[in-house]
């Protein structure tokens, strides 16, 4: 940590906690130190080798702390946090003709933002400080969340569903890229609902959007058997090899599921530098299976972590779908050594950021990217005795110990009570809204 | 809800809260109300029906609240609080025997009540008012429930582990369950490891002693594909065709794991009324494997809930275990419908009972029984909106949601903080003693 005269301020300085930084040395810093300038991380590493006339406007305290990077929430659909437990015990198909019924029953956008502000409340008190989105009322969303300051990987959603007319969608999709591009706290995302949802020509028109932008772009794939059974039928391939002919698979596209691949398949996905949204909860809520996560690590392939919608998890808790990622590869494949703690929290992190073109702004503690950061607070029963501080992260840690977050330098929670949102008034506009579906 | 007019006062008055009873009928009542008197429930119903000249010492508002049974832990080995996230990604074998080392290395029965305080601490944190305990320091462990006032399922294990005297062993084994009638707070339970830490000499007898003393009998069985391999090579047979030949599949018999049962040893379990204590975060981290759970609840099994110890969970949050124990049904076997809501809560509350010969005393909310009553906070951003009571508790309740917790009538813990115990104190005991592992 060499910090030149002329740095020795900042903004704020977090000392004295535990860093897990997941930076390419996966360094754990005992008794560590951020300095934070603007929305930037200046420095990082021992406090005590921190000058000592260092000043700091805040500094925050994180002693019997622990300080990571904020976690990244890599697939979901936020404003479903409306329709939490209103859908139980079906298989997708039949969950997803249920949810539509709600969601296109006439819900203005404004709705979807009041239930986009209560997934960002949630997030926020659970560590995540960058979600993907995918979902109608994305401008609007961008909107609340470019108002909140809170990190967003969103864009305009391409599909069949409800019979749009495809010009006017691209068009829309377009004047959408275009006006993102200058939004501060959004990462464009091209994105489509799944094979099964779009034609082939409007999937070739999104490669196009995808290049002609430089963006990122997602989608649904092989969430279950079903699907690959009805892709297999109407396109005679399955809907990883439909991306693979569509010119998809290729660095920048992130695959939401994945949970039934063929060996062929997950090589396709190393091959092509493609990386999957992995969403354990909400594939096993919804019957959809367990993906090959373990496989595809061993493949070399990306793999990110996301909650999915709160209609099938039914929370956004970014700790408890690592807790469930990992248990889950090692007693489905009965092997304890799979997705180590630090193979789980890369998920959770650094392998989001890359997955959305973010690995040199954010998922790790390093000098040079976005102070978006995450203390939790070890001094709890459930946390003693620590031997282990990424065991305690991944298995114990829970999302309730999450203590000051912040996001891009600014902070969002402190001593676990937000400043930003108002969520005494967030949960009542969703309640009234809640009390009108039928 | 009849009252007479010589009931019209109470100790405790819980009101205002939705309960979900878990009685005979399942019901939920909304804006209900408790009667405590005592250690028991006097009355419960809804709220309009009470009396307004009741009197009560005590007024607990649950508006806005869930009111729950206490959970019951059916399988844990508490003191491991002591190790946790200590031996990581270990199968079971090499998991115990490097546990082992730590538990032989001289800890004194004051350490593992050290380790017991903590887990008591961190379950009535989450809502458990009952736990199944299996250590050597138990007759240690009891006194420390019975002076805190934690309901407690525990007694003398049986094990050919450290190559007892086995005459003394029984000797102390009668000596504690002589002793442990008395007890106010702890149900007697006779313990054996397993089939394979045990000789069939010994297992005759315990199955004597259950017997002689009328009290219920646990063991592990059947917890990975090592140990049945294992278990046939030396004795020809597998752990519950064991049992089975000891005459302890029975009433009044709670297995632990049963992760690898073949169809005939399901039917035998059902047919013997044997119950299953599953435990699946365990048999997922030490890589054992996904139990048959809704083939048990098919064949008519009771099936109850535990966290195991802490060293393979890593912690002791039934909610949790209740969230993971639906998701894996759900999703190994890729059918939404498996594991309702209601059986699930079920297994973390009257299933445990029924297991351990508890079920007219706790596991629901009615007239008569204990009061070992949850209260949960709904008024949650992760809470919000809500449809679905149940499916909250199961899928979203987060532990740290648990507001007020009552065993037997006393108030253990009162928002969110714990009343009889010095939490403090007993974390900085258990790192000095967590310092000296080796």
């Amino acid at each position: 940590m060499t910090i030149a005269g002329s740095e020795r301020q900042c903004d704020t300085l977090v000392t004295g906690g535990t860093i897990i930084t997941m930076d390419a040395e996966r360094r754990i810093i005992e008794d560590g130190a951020v300095m934070i300038s603007g929305n930037a991380i200046q420095s990082i590493g021992p406090a005590d080798e921190l000058p000592r006339d260092i000043k700091a406007s805040r500094i925050i305290d994180a002693a019997g702390k622990v300080v990571i990077p904020g976690l990244i929430n890599s697939h979901s659909h936020i404003p479903m946090t409306l329709f939490r437990g209103l859908v139980e015990d079906l298989v997708l198909r039949e969950w997803l003709e249920k949810v539509w019924h709600y969601e296109l029953s006439g819900l203005s956008d404004e709705s979807f933002c009041a239930g986009a502000k209560l997934a960002f409340a949630e997030m926020i008190r659970s560590g995540v400080t960058c979600v993907h989105d995918m979902y109608w009322a994305y401008m609007a969303i961008m909107d609340v969340a470019e108002g909140i300051g809170f990190r967003l990987l969103s864009g305009p959603p391409i599909t069949s569903i409800g019979d749009p007319d495809v010009e006017q969608m691209f068009g829309a999709a377009r004047a959408a890229l275009d006006r993102i591009k200058n939004y501060r706290f959004t990462q464009p995302v091209v994105q489509a609902h799944s094979t099964y949802t779009t034609t082939p020509a409007m999937m070739y028109r999104v490669r196009e959007l995808k290049h002609e932008y430089g963006v990122q772009f997602t989608t649904h794939a092989a969430e279950n058997q079903a699907e690959v059974d009805e892709v297999v039928e109407a396109f005679g391939r399955r809907p990883v090899e439909q991306l693979h002919e569509y010119g998809l698979l290729e660095p920048g596209t992130v695959l939401a599921h994945c949970v039934k691949l063929l060996d062929h398949e997950i090589e396709l996905l190393s091959e092509t530098t493609t990386s999957v949204a992995h969403c354990p909860e909400s594939n096993l809520k919804l019957g959809s299976g367990i993906a090959r996560v373990a496989d595809m690590l061993a493949a070399g392939v990306n793999v990110c972590l996301g909650t999915d919608g709160a209609a099938s998890n039914n929370d956004l808790d970014l700790f408890g779908e690592m807790r469930t990622a990992a248990l889950l590869q090692k007693g489905y494949n009965e092997n304890p050594e799979l997705l180590t703690t630090t193979q789980t929290l890369e998920m959770a992190t650094i392998n989001g950021a890359r997955a959305y073109g973010m690995g040199d702004l954010i998922g790790s503690l390093e000098a040079g990217k976005r102070a978006d950061i995450v203390i939790v607070d070890f001094d709890k029963s459930h946390l003693t005795p620590c031997h282990d501080v990424p065991a305690h992260l991944v298995y114990a840690v829970n999302k309730a110990d999450v203590d000051t977050v912040l996001i891009d330098g600014t902070v969002q929670l402190e001593d676990g009570e937000l400043t930003v949102l108002d969520e005494d008034a967030i949960k009542a506009e969703v309640r009234a809204i809640a009390e009108t579906f039928e």
